[in-house]
């Protein structure tokens, strides 16, 4: 593959939220420091990088409060511009955090008719979603949680999100659409603690639900590096259980503020490993990118940030398979016995009694090197050109 | 309650490992500073300090490689010091860390023959602690990890663990031994990334055994906050998931190397409101306290470390108490709207159809005041008995 | 001293930034919660609740771009609300991060006309501040960084901020102000690494300046917390080189987004020890919350939580004395040898010849215990009130 | 350049640590897997690698304890091997945290006897530092710290620190010794909080010596990732108080236990644009890896790792090369106008009042695109080598 060849294209399932190139720069500190992006045009932008697809928040699309003409005509034009681009829709999710009403949690709020007006405007979302093709819808709660453990009951929280999960589990089977749901877990920011904060929390919660076969996960990967965790392992984890219906992919520098930097950026190996893992590991969903473009770029920026994210994973997904592909690698996996895992502990037929009466001498065993340095070092080498 | 109440008694359930105020204080950068405990001293000084319970690691009462007379002289001192003090053993565990031959894990470890050794020790422990009538057989996996993720192939790894699980599970009907197991989360430390390194991860581990019934938690404190969790948080969906078997009380000051401080310092807000949880959430389990007396003290200061984690319990038991029943905070909790997430948001017999005709103003909701910092600071003010 | 006497006064040198209390609630993923506060009104609520001060940005008391007229007005407005309540300003600072001209920075951005527009503002406010008798002029350079080590030549971005304070040094001198500069540290946030990020950093930087002796640090408690940083090692180190011109209190749990916590809430035993070493360590300037109110809360919540500041910081003190005076902690200062460290290593006349030629056994000396878990544990002890 | 000419060379000056490759694999939850190297050995071996120096701890040399005759027999030895080879010794050290002796610290030990021993273990090392022709000698103050806050008095500590490095300083003066201080930093661990735990800190506390310019700073790369901080700005910093005397390579994955991955591994992003800024930033001493071969592995993973820090630096050094050569690089720079914060902002004999004068408009400037981005992904082009 030469470098001409990094060129995104439909078949690579590159998709971007709305809410990515067309967030204006507001943070704690600053206010905007660009002009709100026309969906349409972003449609037109990103069909014109080598994007797939596009996802939206329903207040991303229309405003919110928008009267019904308006609404209809923001969706029509959407839609052409999806038509003339052959962009596809494959996710929808709904925005229950930037409302001052959803300051306590939309699904979780302590006031019920928050909760109620949360699950409507999910309602009426998911509606446009089927209308739209989306095949999974995202739930990232992220004002579901709490700055004190004093102030939510975090056993009724959790029985008002599996509520909320079984009742959108409910609508969608009455209503025939071919939608799955998709948490998104995240530890804090914007609340002081988010429930289900991390891929395993929400793996775990999925398994109390009416629907679990309905419900898997979006996780991101730098919302899961705010924890210090591994995202490689948190994904191969989702994948074990089956549950890997989407994934955000962005980049962030370890516990500190969430930064959706462009993938690639931020954790650079692990961005390596991880595309080697979805290339790897069975999952053919959406290569979606939820980053920020920086607050110091302008139109310009916007979309050099987004053409990157694709850019990198296409570097990463060529050096991944030559990594695999590489003779020394397989005998580097064969000395650290890496497939050896793959072979259960037990014989077939043996008992435990007849595993009790084996010899062992663990001085011995002990003694075995891993050869781990150099299997990871011929990673880096891959990763760079250089083995 | 004065002062002086803050004594331990049995009817408190408290409980040490034999490691932790055994700790003789190697660090890694540091070797010994204080001389090996006779477990047998330990459990004398344990009791003296108003301790109901001891639990311990195979190789913490009988030195790896025993051979079996002292095996069973090792046990039989240990018995007679349980029976002349009455302490009881409510959980006993297995060292599959610290022998060399454990370096790439135990039940996970890509040798094959590491890990029938692993199974073939945790089996003889279990029929130990059976004996000793523990309920509860802890796994920390602090080896079944990776420091690079092309050294472990994590979805083979969960295959094995969840191998071994469904074999000990079964074993232990078999024997008809009355005992429970409990994961032990964390998230690095020894290895570079530890599998199921969150509360949420070996929940969600827990539902794909053959057993999940017989398998549950064991989380730890420290190790919750080591990836900047929330522990409230955690036990809470714990508790939930009806899988908090056991706990692990200490302290850490966030994100860094494991420091297993004493508990009631380190984060002591959450330390506090921990125990508030433990004693309104229906935990009836040991309290555990699995810290560390620092490396700068004498065997004068281990027991002061140990009596201190008890009294600290003992302090913020008194204060939630006092805090729940405090007229104004149940005022300020219904200020807080707390108990209204505990109504379901769809009404019975109500349809969706129903809810989605609801008239809200969003804007006039907008402006309730949750009153959170009022709440919030009542639970300091009983912290520090200024209420 | 009963519970009653936690009342503030003006003798405490309580005082609170326009912007905490102003804090509308505008985070990363939402918008304004509250309506904004009128500085007049702010100075009476805060003179009402007992603070002796008010701090400002520019921007806070002038909108951005106000006219002659408009910025006259305010001032004015401001000045008789000083007059009426005796709330006195001790310090102020300019607002170079708000605005997009500053999104890569003001004093150290690239382009040159941004830092020459920055300097300006500054100057303009040296004025202001000078006029209404601020004796502190905070610099916080949270725009002052880069999200990319090659977007900024660090050196040269040092080497501007010390041109900037050298200049603005030299206009104090030159206008004769009573007024001292104190730099405020933070390591990330809004930029992906702030130039300064630690108490450290920033008081090595001051040793390259034309006048040292006029620039200081104004820490931020929380802002070390991001970094996992002690903050009571920190303060103690800056008050050693004699440069805590100025305190910043709130609090934060660990590394992660920055919280402005409330006083004593997040890390509740720094926050007592942080007192402890304040109230005894020299600091005699304004005890100043940097604080945010929770965006749940309504107009009564941000008054609730700045009192609740003052509040928590009396309780602390209070507790300190109380630890400090206690028979039972002398005694086991002693016991862990603390004032030992005052006393000088060599001899008075003494050469290292001599020291070289003293015997001493370690092995003997190492198993002196140095009590320290007791000590802390009494410290604890003081802050419940159960001593 | 070809791949194969990652040949390391004596001129790359790369040198190690006696304790790097020779550690053993002791960690706070497992013994030993390696035996102890020969150091004899061990500068064999390295030189066979292409290093040009080796560093030592006094203890990593002679066992603490040892005799005059042993000693004498091992730094023949060493001396010996040296000579054969042609390795140079850059660095010398001094182990003031392995014994017990130490537990609360070296030179600010709450007891004055340790102070004086570890002052006499200091000055006999020195003396051997000097003998072997060493021109930097580094103090890691590894137990200088506190676990609580109560346990330390911190000015008393910095005044002791200060002292020792006095007398030492004081000491080579008078010797003639030909060798520079270096402090090494760190956050955390083996203590709660060390003393002058950043790279910041520590340049602060050089200004207060009575011969600052013999003391300068021996940053690690994971100390300051330990605390979340730029390791980049950090060092441009120290360079830019012109204190880098000496500098530790090696890897870390953020705030968590201390990792000392083999220098590459980790954050490989900034591990590349560290080596950009060394071999731009006129930084001409030892390229010294100061990591830990991971403990599952046997000799040959040792030294295979210690082969792959080098190969790494290589790599790192010829991308920033071809980076820093490339003429869309260059364009790039200029379109972000980095070299513009090397001009002054006011210009040469431009007084105050002039600049107050000059017209200016924010919301013009405010919308000029800084082109980060793509800056930064030209560097991630250059590091994957395929710009």
């Amino acid at each position: 593959m030469t470098a001409s060849s990094y060129q995104p294209r439909p078949e690579h399932k590159f998709s971007f939220g709305l809410w990515t190139v067309g967030w204006q720069g507001v943070d704690p500190f600053g206010v905007a420091t660009r002009a709100p992006l026309d969906p349409v045009r972003t449609v037109h932008e990103l069909a014109e990088l080598g994007a797939w697809g596009v996802s939206f928040h329903d207040d991303d699309l229309i405003p919110f409060g928008s009267g019904d003409a308006e609404r209809s005509a923001r969706i029509a034009g959407f839609r052409k511009a999806l038509d003339e681009t052959g962009l596809v829709v494959p996710m929808a999710t709904t925005n229950l955090f930037a409302h001052p009403v959803f300051k306590d949690g939309g699904l979780t709020a302590n006031d019920r008719d928050v909760r109620r007006f949360a699950l409507r405007k999910v309602l009426r979302n998911l509606d446009l979603a089927a209308e739209l093709g989306a095949s999974t819808y995202v739930l990232w709660g992220g004002r579901e949680g709490a700055e004190s453990p004093v102030a939510k009951d975090v056993a009724a929280a959790l029985d008002r999100y599996a509520e909320a999960l079984n009742l959108l589990c409910g609508y969608v089977r009455e209503q025939g659409y071919d939608i799955r749901f998709a948490l998104e877990p995240k530890p804090n920011e914007p609340r002081g603690d988010i429930l289900l904060p991390t891929i395993g929390h929400a793996l775990a919660f999925i398994g109390e639900l009416d629907h679990p076969e309905l419900v898997g996960l979006n996780p991101e990967v730098g919302h899961e590096q705010m924890a210090g965790l591994s995202v490689v392992h948190g994904i191969a984890q989702a994948l074990w259980h089956d549950k890997l219906f989407h994934i955000d992919l962005n980049g962030q520098n370890g516990p500190r503020y969430d930064q959706d930097l462009r993938f690639g950026n931020g954790d650079v190996k692990t961005a390596f490993l991880l595309v080697d893992l979805l290339e790897r590991g069975g999952y053919t969903g959406p290569r979606h990118f939820d980053f920020k473009p920086a607050r110091t770029e302008d139109d310009a920026g916007v979309w050099a940030s987004a053409a990157a994210c694709m850019r990198n994973y296409l570097v990463f997904a060529e050096r991944a398979a030559a990594f695999r592909a590489d003779p020394s690698v397989k005998q580097a996996l064969a000395d650290s016995r890496v497939d050896g895992l793959a072979e259960p502990t037990l014989g077939a037929g043996e008992s435990l009694a007849e595993l009790r009466a084996e010899a062992f001498d663990p001085e011995d065993a002990a003694g075995r090197g891993m050869h781990y340095e150099r299997l990871d070092q011929l990673a880096l080498d891959h990763l760079f050109g250089v083995a």
